[in-house]
Order: structure tokens, then sequence, then C-alpha cells
């Protein structure tokens, strides 16, 4: 295997850039891949992208030609409602290729070598840093779940209510993403040394957790 | 338009045929699909394809390397998780094609002609039929996700520790489809006016609720 600083660089890259990102594969290939015994896509990522089908599908339901009364104030609340969720999409499905790349880069760290005492430390250094990274990915996909969740209670209350069972299952997935990004959240930040991020990081992830909570069992009942 | 029997097949053949399997969308085109106005794909589909993520996370841990303890009667018993879970997955994949199908025909019959006695009666029996096919699809989806949950409690128990959080995403996301699942089956309920059917649907989709919360409270506790 090639060394020095030169060789490590080229292999990190290798290391953290996706051969395809998951917008760019097909439904079979994500199914095939998830099913896969390789580490990623994990979790992490299906927890995004499932968060992106549930944002997607109040997307849909704010489109509708007609809202519950069809009034302009309501029509505009609908409006305003897609322009916050538009870009939550989109940034859960960047988040979902994220997750893959900074898991990797936690194996890959945890791969290298520990023969010396600088080795270890560089190693140990690297672990954290890597830990952190994955950490701070699903948080972003916590954050946009309560996000989504948050603009899901206008389209719930809002929307056609042809559409309510479609409401139904929008929230109630991306309450469940916002759970497993919860859990992948803690599950590395048992592992992390700074105990003032763990403490934060923490605290916040409890925080959405509970906003998470209340405002879907608030949708769910203005979608019903 | 073309009338007559013959016309009138051939337009349900095209209003039964979906353009393009879910399979074999991207994933960034079935966000569009779902982001899209139209009324199909919707949410029976979004669960299905929920749930098929949620098998193949399950089926990830059945393949790992190390099981839990990593006897041999674990790992046989997360073979034959596995050999219960591939199928499953590759169903639920059928199943969101199979809403969307069944759904657009329930468009499809509230669309035919109701000027005469006889058009009016041809449509009721139509609709009748449509909405009993679009209740039956996500039945169908509820009993997978129930059957996937059940085996995801083996792969819960037995799985490697490492993918704790994966078995989490998995049983949470398929527990959020189930409950999709079962209100697609209830909302298409409601306009059936087979009241055998109806309740002999209703109390199978409360029972099957009833073992999809005990079985994945029971995998969450054991993944965890």
């Amino acid at each position: 295997m090639a060394c020095g600083p030169q060789a490590e660089d080229s292999r990190r890259k290798n290391e953290n850039r996706l051969v395809k990102k998951f917008a760019d594969m097909t439904v079979a290939e994500l199914l095939a891949a998830l099913a896969s015994p390789d580490p990623t896509p994990g979790g992490g990522t299906a927890a995004a992208i499932v968060a992106a089908m549930g944002t997607s599908l109040l997307l849909m339901v704010t489109g509708l030609a007609k809202s519950r009364t069809n009034t302009d104030e309501e029509k505009a609340m609908l409006t305003s409602a897609r322009a916050a969720l538009d870009p939550i999409a989109a940034q859960l499905t960047r988040l979902a290729d994220a997750d893959t790349v900074a898991f990797d880069g936690v194996m890959a760290a945890y791969r290298l070598p520990k023969a010396t005492d600088e080795e270890k430390a560089a190693r140990t250094a690297r672990i954290q840093e890597a830990l952190r990274g994955a950490t701070v990915v699903p948080l972003e996909t916590l954050r946009a779940c309560a996000g989504a969740i948050a603009h899901g209670g206008t389209v719930a209350e809002h929307g056609n209510r042809s559409a309510s069972s479609d409401v139904g299952v929008a929230i109630g997935v991306l309450k469940a993403a916002a759970e497993g990004a919860a859990a992948n959240v803690r599950i590395n930040l048992t592992s992390l040394k700074d105990e003032s991020f763990r403490v934060a990081t923490e605290t916040e992830t409890a925080q959405l957790l509970d906003a998470v909570t209340s405002r879907a069992a608030a949708a769910m009942k203005a979608a019903s």
C-alpha cells in the first residue's frame, strides 16, 4: 500500500466521495444498496430518504388545485408552506449522501495505522473528527424533519381533505425518520469525548424530538 | 371520444398500466412524482416503498458476518429471517406499483359517464369494484409490514449490536408504513357498500395494527 501524506490524501478523497448519488440511483438500486451487508448506506441514509419522501408528499398536497376551504388566505398559507418545504426536500436528499460519506469517514479513521504512539494519537484525533461529522449529519436530518413536520401542520390543517391519508402517511414517516435520525445522533454521541458538544447535541436532540412528537400529533389530528 | 366495449377495454388497459415501474425510477424521479399534484403516486405507494426500505435494512443486518453472540443457532435464525424478509421486500416493491394502478382505477371509474340510469348503475358498480381493489392493495402492504416487523424481532434480538440503530430505523419506518397503509385501507373502506367485506377488512386491519404496535415495541427494546 502506498504511504505518505499524498497517498493518504488521495485515499481519503476516494473514501469521501460517493460512486453514485442516491438521487441518481433507481429505487431498485437503493433497496439493493440498503440490503447489502456493506455498512453504508445504513439507517441514517434511509431516514433522510424516507423523510424526503414524506416531505414530497406534503408538497403534493400544497400543489393541489383546491385547499380545504378554498379561501385566498388559506391558499397563501399553503403556498408559503410549499416555499419552505421545497428546499427541505432537496436538503434531505443531500443529507442521504452526506450520511453515507460521513459514516465511510468514520470507518476509514478506524482503519488508520496504530503501531506507534504518534499514529495512535493521529488515529484517535481522526476518529473523533469523523464521529463528529457522523453526528452532525443525522442532527441536520432531524432538524429538517422537525421543520417539515412544522410546515406539515399547515398542510394538514388547510390542505384538500381528499388528501388527508397522504398527509397522514407523510407525517407518520417524517416522525419515524426523525426518530431514526435521533438514534443515529445518539449512537455516535456516546463515543465522542468533547463533553460540551455532547451535552449541547443531546439537549438539542431531545428538544427536537419533543417538538416532533407534539407537532406530529397535532398535524395527525388536523388531517383526520 | 371512442365508445363501445372495445374502446372502453383499451382505455382501462392503458389506465391500469404504469408508464414506469417505481423500482426503475431514480430516487429523484420518485420524489418528483410524489411531489407532483397528480393524485398518484400517493401515500399508499410511498408507504410500500418506505416499507421496502425498512425491510432492506433488516436484510442488511441478516447479511453481516457476525451476529449478536455469534453462535451457529443464532446464525441459523438470522438466515431463516433473511429467507422470509427477501420475498417481502420484493412484494412491497410490487405493491408500490399496484397501489398506483389501483388508485388510477378508482379515478377512472369516477370519470365514467353518468347520463342515463344504465350508465349510472355501471359507473357505481365499477367504482365499487375499483375501491375494493384500492382497499386490498394497502391491506396487502399492511400484512407485509406486519410480517417484516415479526421477522424484524429476530433481527433485533440476534443481529450484530453494531447495527442496532439501523434496526431501530427499520422497525420505526416499517411501523409508520404499516400505519399509513392502514389509513389508506380505512379511507377507501368508508365508501364501500359491501358490509361483510367492510367489517372483515376493518377487523383484520385493527388486528394487524395491534400486532404491529406490540411487535415493533418488542423489537425496538431488543435492538436497544
